[in-house]
């Protein structure tokens, strides 16, 4: 898949998160149904897989690998760190950064996007709310995505229990930058969530529980990716 | 590599850091390059990849391969985090804990000492002076590994430099723990402060700037081995 | 209060954390009637006040003052750190470290227990379990206290609920240092608790909630004394 | 000082760090120093000591009193954390926050705002450059300091060394903030430091070691104050 491809039409981004469902030889399976997936629908799907899985699951055509984060640093003497020349040798194409189980300094943000950007990787900064999407946004990411982290993982859609949050964002991230793309998350569980996301301004959407703890969890991602056309050829 | 088989003779383990001269495919084929030189010597040999390159570097046949980190958490919600099950599933034999780098609290190396015990992964607990090293061999990690962190990527020997740092580790450790091994490390680069670490009463090394940044490393980790061989042979 | 009156006879010790009700002047006043408290029973007791506060409290006689926490720093350019001379300066005989709400990491407690000591203050090392508390002793604090994090603010005893903690912490840290005293604390809350605590080898308690969140907290320290003295008589 | 009154005319603010110099009674006495100065200046000084400093600094007429950090937190059981009513109940006016020496993570930095603002607390965020700091105005804080971090301590003014990292900030500050105030910091040491750093369309300036390590701090002060009152009534 192309870089570009993002700029245009709704991304369907699925965190695996260290959910053991999502690990090892089950992390790649799961890719490669969600590339299908991918590819049935026409939606662009991107998948966050642990450290240890990007290689294997970025063998794969049709879906975007983004790693869950990365170290705002230089190669050299880091035992233990996340370096972006290793994520970009392992095939991925972007970073999560700044997810609220793994928040990172403000000024560790601006530089892990810079070196994200040198190596050509596509980043993706997570927030909690309006003001600090805005912030992110003033990072230049090529993305942000809104989550209220009292959502997460609940079951309970932002795009419908706090459609004013996702509102509210975008608006406040608009006066700041006009070419980040909004991705919005926590809670998203149906297709009618992704519909409902769309509608109120997001390019996209990043899920991880809602996928990953369903019981047909490539039927979900076709359900998200269906409203995610319905939305794209209606608008 | 049988895990029992650390427990007889020296271990010569390479920590690869961020380095880019051992990220990706040179990750690989340092490894490989490594693997040769054990089988030869008949020296165990183990190295420590970025995350992304563990399975890569597990394929190869007669080297250990050794994360360089592992977080303190079971499998679930944890975006950007270590999990010992995938560690295990790209092929990794054991975790490097605490590193001077990669510094954990006090109660986290316990846990993820016991995670990795959990999963059959070896354990190293790095520590930077010998009350240190006592107090991590309490954990009962599989190894302890002493580094004076002001030695760290000098050149300088802790085996020639501090030989009394050795000796109070190893008196130190043997106190309150008899059956962890000790590795020692620290400016490491020469045949000879690997034989010096093993008579002072090391069973291994761990080293990183002295292989990785050398000109010809596969050399260098041969020496190494020559003089642990030589050392297993008089003793 | 002599620093040396520490090593005879138990210790209770109040935990302020950063609760409203034993903040600024409400901290003050209620040191004021630990302080009587203690005089009256001939026990000695400590208060660990926050930072702000503990000159005010270390104004007051009778009572020794812990600090919460002091940074591994020498003096120099840290802005919002723990310096120890400046808890000295305020009057401060003693420091808390590696409480299980600001946990710091193992080398760190090295450096804070050695730093503490160079200035001649107290120190007490806080560990949830009896491997983490023999390490700590290895350490060399004065007092190491042992708090199962799953019992703090509970009000069930660590004493009554889990005695075998208590029972193996003393039996693994009289292994490693005898000189070190040993607290118990978590979910102490009344004299019982603490007559049990010492009963199974502890040399005082470490308590927080059980007092400040008392209706009269003077009348649960007065309890707590009471039980003290009548352990120490029957030894 | 009435807080409303930092709203006009520039302020000079000096942060203590943890500088032996600026510890215990030597910061009472500096900072009675450093009130002087402003009384007979009629230039706005303000001082951040430490914590365990904060109420005897704070006993001082005509010096506005800042904490160097606090923490994102509400009363409750937070050990070795700083409260913001335990700052209040101390006398402080001000906290500093994200100082390069002591980094929070965006979402605190948010919190920690919020919870200064409820309680009356000004607000000043530290970032190192001009993106960061356009970010923290999005916070909403009384004040931004800008302060690129390779010049901290350097004694090269960051006002003449590079000119074009505050009046880029003011820029981008202005776009999307009007009513902060914006301070300067890193390496001022001069009273020509500190006009050109107003000339520039900073409000006032943040100093550390150019004052604290100075053979005679209050006069360093005088001429700073000297210069600020020069600007103001050139404009």
């Amino acid at each position: 898949m192309n870089l570009e491809d993002i700029a245009s039409g709704p991304l369907v981004l699925i965190n695996f998160k260290t959910y053991l469902e999502a690990t090892g030889k089950l992390a790649v399976e799961l890719s490669r149904k969600i590339a299908e997936v991918g590819r049935k629908s026409g939606i662009k799907v991107g998948v966050a897989p642990q450290f240890c899985d990007i290689s294997h699951v970025a063998a794969q055509e049709d879906v975007l690998v983004f790693s869950q984060h990365v170290d705002a640093i230089e190669p050299g003497a880091f035992t233990g760190h996340i370096l972006a020349e290793s994520l970009k040798a392992a095939g991925a194409s972007g970073v999560l950064l700044n997810h609220s189980e793994r928040m990172i300094r403000l000024n560790e943000v601006q530089r892990a996007v810079n070196r994200s950007r040198e190596l050509g990787l596509l980043t993706v900064i997570c927030a909690g709310n309006a003001d600090l999407a805005a912030a992110a946004s003033l990072m230049k990411p090529d993305m942000v995505a809104i989550e209220p982290p009292e959502l997460i993982g609940s079951g309970r859609a932002v795009s419908k229990e706090k459609p004013e949050v996702i509102e509210n964002s975008v608006r406040k991230i608009r006066a700041v930058n006009n070419s980040v793309r909004i991705l919005c998350g926590a809670g998203i569980s149906t297709g009618e969530d992704v519909y409902a996301a769309l509608k109120l301004g997001a390019q996209g959407i990043l899920v991880a529980s809602g996928v990953i703890k369903a019981p047909n969890p490539a039927q979900v991602v076709a359900d998200f990716c269906e409203a995610a056309r319905r939305f794209d050829e209606s608008s």
